[in-house]
């Protein structure tokens, strides 16, 4: 659960709402469904021509990422690392057969398995690299769709804005209509700018963030499934797989 | 097919015309032949000065293939290469001789071709390579004419506002055609966004993905081709590029 | 002779002109000499502040060869060198000393005169690839001066609109005049916005693209001497260098 | 002390306030509590939404460091690895074991404790690029969060003038407000403006600076480490590091 | 002295000053002090937050390189270099000693008298390599410092309008006086592109022109010092860096 952008996101809600209410216009000049449907149906419809079905329908999940992310423990993960490294110095590496089922990391699990299996290590290191990649891959597109959102919310906005006021044009025989009619067209532009400040570019943003840590985390699994392999003793790959750590951390033992 | 591009694209132009519908203006307000011929033929003829001809006449073609492309079949191909993996396994090398008219994939088989016909492994690498590479430019001219074409069409709808704004300030005598006046000038910057948010910006984001996938279609028959010449075994190839595939695909069998 | 280009320039000035001519107000309306001075002088003094004169100088017979390029023969390349291989082969490297004189590629002339001489691979390749990097960046600053045209010249406008503006606000005791007032600050951007659109940015692109046309034919150059030199057979330099052309012209023997 | 960051900033806001006092509005003209929340509460939750909350919490201690940084003594580092140098040739590697406690520099700590205990030159410089790459991380997102709230702040100055347009617009009744109510709604861009032109970005900026800084120091403490325990002379060793300096400190002894 | 770049500079100021005397509105209307101050002087203050101080005052000096650069002697450094070849072949590299003080080029002069030493060919490239790098990053920062003075000229110009519109909008009892108020209100702006686009931004363009080609210039003298130490020969040293220069220099001798 991560606690700050949803305090974040609920800030920014509460902000502009709240300022609203301080003004002395009603709340419904501020709601317009047509207005929204053009912003956020284009943007979506954008999005659409872009990407492939499957990632559009996919992104609600990623977006709900953003705030349920479970925080990485890589602590915890260099230590089941040096805990593995122990076995295999002690009982050899294909003692650690056993204790395959039981690794959580699955980039650890894949490569120790690979190992046992008799793979070399520049096999298991192609393969592990591959599957980081691929992963790499998938987040860039999560977040890519993120970005798109961000950046067709606003152009459908100004589109929504141009329409609008385009209408008002053509007709001014009512002077009287003439403020009301702008501030409608303006409202496209407005929900384009909410849409993009608030949601999609900060959720690009933290994903971009998430996925540069997921990769440091990656880069412990590979390091340490190659050092297991090449036999290194316990104490150095504790001590290169704790460079990885925040210095507070690190001497925890 | 890619039944996502077209809904996102029908979808797009169905909010843009409903809202139009919404509004008290007539259709007609939004329709102005002379503002569409400069802002679209603006654009293309920006591109013909960017372009070479023949890229120009290709571009509607691929701007449908943004709708028409057949998914990759990444699993058919891994499979494909396992299967020759294995005759060359059995057979040698020159046994891949009477299969290479039927592979499909022209990487594979120019790849396999060369390989029986004795070219050292350096070779065969070398010439895929650049053969990929070459595809890879002759995508990224096709995803640019689409750039080029989303970048200048906005610039050519400012201009036609421009020139718009310029007429109507000259004779300001009549003010009852000044609104009408400004709404004529405004539709071509409208023109502008639409056609570089509705189609070319979205169409050059879809082309750079599809040819990112194709690239790694191209990787993966790269690859085989590697690992059949240098007679890995057939079941470390499977291993080795079913981490090409997604998650799910790989364990298929 | 790149018709494309020319089509493309021509037409975007008769879009701009046949719009004029289809509007109200008379062409005059549109040709404030002044604003062209401040426009085109301004962008070209900023150019010459960023670029040497002899530079600048050159700038206009580079903008000619946005449409005065012949096409590249890349497979009359191929087959040149393909030709001084086999007589490599045939008659040793030294006999290729009677035919440096008729080779039209000025690196291919160069290298194999090295090669002749008895310069190592090493040194032929290094001094091949400096001058390709040399080429590269004096085309790199032609394209750069386009650029910087380009972004100047709607700056430039908009610092014409600024002056117009703010000279019609100092006087506004006659309202009629104000409609003229500002549609003369208005010309200054819009010229800016033709300068980049129509002109300098369309070219920047196409000088880029001919210089990445370019690269290709010395990266064969290139690989071709070296090949060459190497004693590779005719049949493999052929099949190599072939990789480079696009697909139809490949096996058009 | 940096006093210019310091300088900088009260000079930007003295221009500010004094061209305020220099105009005929009251200072009260340019206070307003709900905008300032709507642009500095909005960019904050923005940034809350990117970031984890420890490193927004962190974030004005890393604005403080914009001013309160220490200068970089670099040939104070040189000199203290040339007097380790020598003493490792002197009386062995072995013999700076009593002297690591006194090292200020953690990276020289670090690499000559490992070096001591025996590590390899590898493993040691392994260690320490990895420190190096953690720190440039943390340094890359104390920058980065400078910089989203120099992008976000405008973003939502230009989200309350869009309210604040909305608002004035749907009561014209009384044309008197009109002018105070434009001139509160342009008050949330002018303060996106101030927020990210006085304080986000140049403080971004900086950082980076310093961060570029830092990691050069930290380039010369590897090498160093590397040199000694290579062995290399100490006299090699200063003339090395001392290319690091400016010109104006290398020759200083 | 670089002729083009102050023509260019006399001309835009030229142009601009011109475009005034040609219009109906006094000079004075085109000056106000205290908008100067606040774009330059904003800009000013917020380079003194990005920058060190002493960076910052030896920026007057940088922006006078625009101007009073001499030309590059390339020809010249190459036939240095090719003399000093000779010397070494026919006496010895210690033969050079003797010369080393008259060495203009200050890296020729630091890699001879390294080799002269009796230094490791590795180690001199690895010192004269890190002498270029901190000379490119010494221009990198002066490039810097324009290039964000060129971006916080426009950004302060748009602070203080938007302070001018708000003033003026806190008072329109008097009607006639909007106009004037809303002229000195877009001065500011003006400023900022004036000062952006006729000073600060080409100056940056011209540092970053500078730099390249004196890179340029020390790869030649690094490229040198290592042949004349690796014993080539003076003719192939002079084939090789006579590379890098144009072509009609090239044969000059």
């Amino acid at each position: 659960m991560d606690i700050a952008s949803l305090i974040g996101l609920l800030l920014a809600i509460g902000l502009i709402i709240g300022s609203i209410a301080l003004g002395n216009a009603p709340f419904s000049a501020f709601i317009d469904i047509p207005s929204m449907l053009v912003v956020i149906g284009g943007a979506g419809a954008a999005a659409l021509i872009c990407f492939p079905l499957a990632s559009i329908l996919k992104s609600p999940v990623i977006a709900i990422k953003v705030f349920l992310n479970k925080g990485e423990d890589r602590l915890g993960l260099v230590k089941q690392i040096v805990e593995l490294a122990e076995t295999a110095r002690r009982d050899g590496l294909l003692a650690l057969e056993s204790k395959v089922a039981d690794i959580e990391n699955p980039l650890v699990r894949t490569g120790i398995q690979m190992a046992v299996d008799g793979s070399t290590p520049e096999v298991v290191e192609e393969v592990l690299r591959t599957e980081v990649n691929a992963i790499a891959v998938r987040h860039r597109e999560g977040k890519s769709i993120m970005d798109q959102l961000g950046r067709f919310a606003p152009a459908y906005g100004m589109i929504g804005t141009l329409m609008g006021l385009i209408m008002m044009l053509q007709d001014m025989s009512d002077p009287s209509g003439i403020g009301a009619g702008m501030a409608v067209a303006l409202i496209t532009t407005l929900y384009g700018a909410i849409a993009a400040n608030v949601f999609f570019s900060p959720f690009a943003e933290k994903l971009g963030l998430l996925s540069r840590n997921e990769m440091v985390s990656m880069e412990i699994a590979i390091r340490g499934v190659m050092a297991i392999q090449q036999g290194e003793s316990p104490r150095a790959i504790d001590q290169k797989l704790r460079t990885f750590l925040p210095p507070k951390q690190r001497e925890a033992e």
